[in-house]
């Protein structure tokens, strides 16, 4: 989380000007959890404020009881992105987070509503339910708007995030289907391992990307 | 340096031992300069009770005032070699480190003496002299017995190591160089820069090398 999502004005301006010294800035919040309308509510005013075009997000919370039937808060979700004008990618969480557990079952809910609905293709979590992520891209790359770049130890339950280049998924595979697709979204890396230092993970795996990337360039 | 050279056999045993424990297998010593026939005797010693069958050694040190003649000193070296049926790579140093500051340079002085002579090519040091290391590796590959993996900000005296993937010379291309001429040597990363905190930059360095080596397999 960057910023709660109630935070104000002043609150954000100060995250930007913090993000602007190192060079960063911000394209998206989330992934946000909304289990009924009101949460939608705050989180496209939430990305109003800070002033984004992308929200990453799950409109549907199992362990929330609160949540509505999925359905129609998709719609209620399609209201809102008409309103603002704004993407919405929900996020694959893979097999623990039905139903949107790879970017294939997410695209069935999907499918119909306007374009402005897309998944963020979370290539691990995809894995991680048993589904070739580079598959699913190739499938349903027009309606796939961002990418958490990761990488896990075996195509179950059981993987665990790792440094990119050490997992079961093959990244030069990946970023030649990128590139096939012509994909302008961003790849933003996800690093769960070591979390209480994750920087030479960070760098590995920043370095293994741009190295494939230079290698598949044509 | 990992060790002095005249450490001896407990010291260095406690050193492989230390290695060891972190899966490290060390495959050669040095850059050892040696600017006397003495220096020489020293550096061959001191490889032989490290066990390993490569020295990287500069017979020829400008700044050492007992400095002789250096043809001569290559011809004791050759002795030696014969003596002790090792390799040594003499390390390319750049434009500070005459005469041998590119591989082009060094093959200069050993193409006739005995093959087990030969460089150990530093990309880094090579393209500061104003010559395309990939160029050299091309040229001279048959006698490269050891490479230094690094990149730097400028093709003249002004370069210094940066991560990898940053620098001037294009890695993925001298990969590809190195999988056409069949090199077999090790490409070790000799990284220069943050010399107090140089963890982040070699795990980008290394993780960009692997993104590069897993890009361009057949």
């Amino acid at each position: 989380f960057h910023l709660p999502l109630t935070a104000g004005e002043q609150e954000i301006a100060a995250f930007h000007e913090q993000c602007a010294k190192y060079g960063v800035v911000g394209y998206g919040v989330g992934p946000i959890y909304m289990g009924d309308e009101a949460a939608v509510d705050q989180a496209f005013e939430y990305a109003r404020r800070v002033g984004v075009k992308l929200i990453v997000g799950v409109p549907f919370e199992l362990q929330d009881k609160r949540r509505v039937e999925s359905a129609r808060l998709l719609k209620y979700v399609e209201r809102k992105v008409r309103e603002y004008d704004l993407r919405y990618a929900i996020h694959n969480h893979g097999p623990d987070n039905l139903p949107y557990a790879t970017a294939d079952a997410t695209m069935k809910w999907i499918a119909d509503l306007d374009p402005r609905i897309g998944i963020c293709l979370d290539i691990g979590h995809n894995l991680r339910a048993g589904v070739n992520p580079i598959e699913d891209l190739r499938r349903h790359h027009a309606r796939i708007y961002d990418l958490h770049l990761k990488n896990v130890t075996a195509a179950d339950k059981s993987g665990k995030t790792v440094e990119l280049g050490r997992g079961q998924i093959n990244i030069p595979d990946l970023v030649c289907a990128l590139r096939e697709v012509r994909y302008t979204g961003v790849c933003s890396l996800e690093f769960e391992k070591d979390e209480n230092d994750p920087l030479p993970g960070v760098a590995e795996s920043v370095g293994y990307f741009r190295g494939v990337l230079d290698a598949t360039r044509a």
